[in-house]
């Protein structure tokens, strides 16, 4: 069970404005739904106000113009998602296993690892590799000559990293997560195909988190670069020579073509793909499932789905796109033949 | 080798109605085209049946429809791939390693595993977990803080389940699997990403199969809920907080994104994409590729594909698409000019 | 750092013209826009002919039609990018580990390891299981029974091999691809999905190369074969019973479904997906986040993408697919109309 603290307690750390009994005890966060007489809840979006009434939230945490839609105590912000983030973060923290290097693992000679870093077992740590102080290596992780972890970062089971790469401070790197394998480099040479060996690294900035089975290739030549703060979800596949510019987030699925430069501040929804060779400025929104062709040199939202429908419906609708250069063609001859028999009268 | 058994043991096993010789022997299933003379084949589709005729299967299992369609030992039944998929699991049983943890595996204070269980090397089952009887977990799983593993569950080898997640009975899950990484929770302050603490879990019920590299990712606050008898291909991506209701199937490559509540007995082909926070009914078949961009009320099938076209044809019907609002328009004006042009006369 | 070689000695090995001083030492391949004094680069697209003459490349491989395209010591060749590629591999030897296997791994009783195997820690190889001469097996790989790993084979970290698969000779395999796990094979019997035992395996040809977290599944009855040459890009779903000619290059995260044949020298675009029991010609190219739902007998570049737009063109765009069909009704109808008034005159 999670340690209680007071409402007061809380606004005086991320302040706010607290209206009501601040020495209600809170001990986790919760949805207005599912919240218990210990937790504390919020409001961030109108759509859930008829859940207030009903909530056993100890407390809630309100924005501005909700801040009398409940009697409970409550702290009012400008931003209710976020403070809920921090006040998550304050009542969760993450464990901190305590230091060392499990007896199970196996450590290459030549490899530094800080003596308040935490090395769970059956990971190989190879030659030359660094790992930062109170970094959290979970079960069966491989870790590559030369590979250099930041402070603080938690890789958790089953995490490989090729040699070489570095991944920055306070990142978070799920499970099954490849760093650095190599890029699909391939030439055409007389009916084979040449491996292009794939010499650059990947390098990765601070507080950059990498969701599970996601895949960051190594650069052909130069390296694969994803710069502080973005965030990618699962299952996400970042190609060769991929740069990634500092606060954006790649949804799951996700596929990037080699090569390819994705600004800052960029929101890449998931199940999308963005080919190669492209340039992507700051601030580009790109919808999920959305397939992007061609360089973006503007901000703003951007969106390729095909709508769905009943699949009869579809079936009929459909057929027509295959012919719709003649459909084009027959309205132009219309429009002439009608342009015609206006000039005859 | 297979052991064999006698056409009658089998029709006295699973039912049918044996036709010919019932002393007929066979070892393994196989299709009518690969079968050789100590295997039982099978024709569920019409359009196999050219190859009875040639095939060296020594009895074949068919529909009434069928029942005449040869002259091998056979066995008549309502559904022969239903019948096939009995028939092969018994001949094909799932091989039991013997009970016991694998002396080069770290089981931590605290878990508790069936005696009946058999922990393969390399594994890390950590404190609180509860591994159920006749439980197989393959090399090189991690299994997190106070998991608990039905009876009956295999986990092949490489699997990562991260804390307090729950896996029903008769489970399997496939190699890279990762049950309960964390959603892609983040919110926006001040021109960084902050991480939401994701505290839900992941609640998987009984007889669920999960595929090969396929993630789950655990509730941000409630838990992410996969029910009884649902079937999962690889590479799905399935995010924090969606409901999966019962026996349903879903192919691989697909993402369902967060909230997303799926009914019961949905099929969803591969490759597709379920945005998040929609409500989809029971009984609704997607059509693979297909994305899903609002809640559906109705069962039925639903698709979404863009037609596949020589690459030439596509580029002449295509360009027409970022002018559809223009074309849509002009056969209006046209409308418009007929209908005054008739009533001018 | 890398050893330096003559220019000399490159055209000596490789052919090609050597134009200037053949003594010039070169140690490492790079971009002309990142090379240094000691890097041979390479100029393959016209694109990039800028940059030649700011280059601090030691030398460069060029085509004859770029000759005299700079007054660096130079090669001159039919085809740079595959004579970079030779050079690069050249210089950039994989590292050989030392034989032998890690103390730290499993090797069941019956397993065949070739002398001059090496094995890294946390590797589970099961009985029946052969590895091949100079084969190099990463940690905590799992090798099922009787899998069978040809000569000069590389497995990165955390690879899954499931029992009775076979992998050819000079293969590459990275880090969390899983071969031979079960096809998604259920049929509905009574309400509930009853799996299909999946008793084919993988066959693997030689000088394949299968990309960081890929899948390749086991064959329901017979096997699925990836044939000699192929090259399979990072997350890539292959399901049961597929069968991929040789030499054909498969991109990041395409989904193959089960039974489809697909030939010789294609090659496919990444996000896409192939339906199930198709039929695709060698050499047919197939455009990335392309879906095919039809075989294809011809061989040609096919795609279907669906093109993106700022969101709210595409919004306005969009919405008259949804009645495309009475859209060409009315064009139909309009046809009818001018046809009769025209008649009438």
């Amino acid at each position: 069970m999670n340690r209680s603290f007071r409402l007061a307690d809380i606004v005086g750390r991320f302040g706010g404005e607290l209206i009501g009994e601040g020495e209600t005890l809170v001990a986790q966060v919760a949805t207005l739904a599912s919240a218990g007489s210990s937790d504390i809840s919020f409001l961030s979006s109108g759509k859930y106000r008829h859940q207030l009434q009903d909530s056993r939230a100890a407390a809630v945490i309100l924005g501005k113009a909700d801040r009398e839609a409940t009697d409970k105590p409550r702290i009012v912000c400008d931003n209710p998602y976020v403070y809920f983030a921090k006040v998550s973060s304050f009542l969760n923290p993450a464990p901190q296993p305590g230091a060392g290097v499990h007896p199970n693992s196996v450590v290459e000679e030549g490899a530094q690892i800080a003596s308040s870093a935490s090395i769970g077992p059956f990971c190989c740590i190879e030659k030359g590799a660094k790992i930062g102080e109170h970094a959290v290596i979970g079960a069966s992780c491989s870790i590559g000559q030369n590979v250099r972890i930041g402070s603080h970062v938690r890789l958790y089971a089953g995490v490989s990293i090729y040699h070489d790469c570095v991944v920055g401070n306070n990142c978070i790197i799920h499970s099954g997560a490849v760093i650095g394998a190599d890029g699909f480099g391939i030439a055409m040479d007389e009916g084979k195909w040449l491996k292009i060996p794939q010499i650059g690294s990947v390098l990765i900035g601070s507080d950059v988190e990498i969701g599970a089975n996601t895949t960051i290739d190594r650069g052909a030549l130069d390296d694969t670069i994803i710069e502080d703060g973005v965030k990618i979800d699962n299952q996400v596949q970042v190609a060769h020579n991929v740069s990634i510019g500092a606060h954006t987030a790649i949804a799951g699925c996700t596929g990037i073509a080699g090569s390819t430069k994705i600004g800052r501040y960029c929101k890449i929804g998931g199940s999308g793909m963005i080919l190669g060779h492209l340039s992507i400025v700051d601030h580009v929104d790109i919808s999920a499932g959305t397939m992007i062709t061609k360089s973006i040199d503007a901000p703003g939202a951007y969106t390729a789905i095909y709508p769905f429908a009943p699949h009869r419906e579809w079936l009929k609708n459909t057929a027509h796109l295959r012919h719709l250069h003649e459909l084009a063609e027959k309205v132009r001859r219309l429009e002439e033949e009608i342009e015609s028999m206006g000039r005859k009268k």
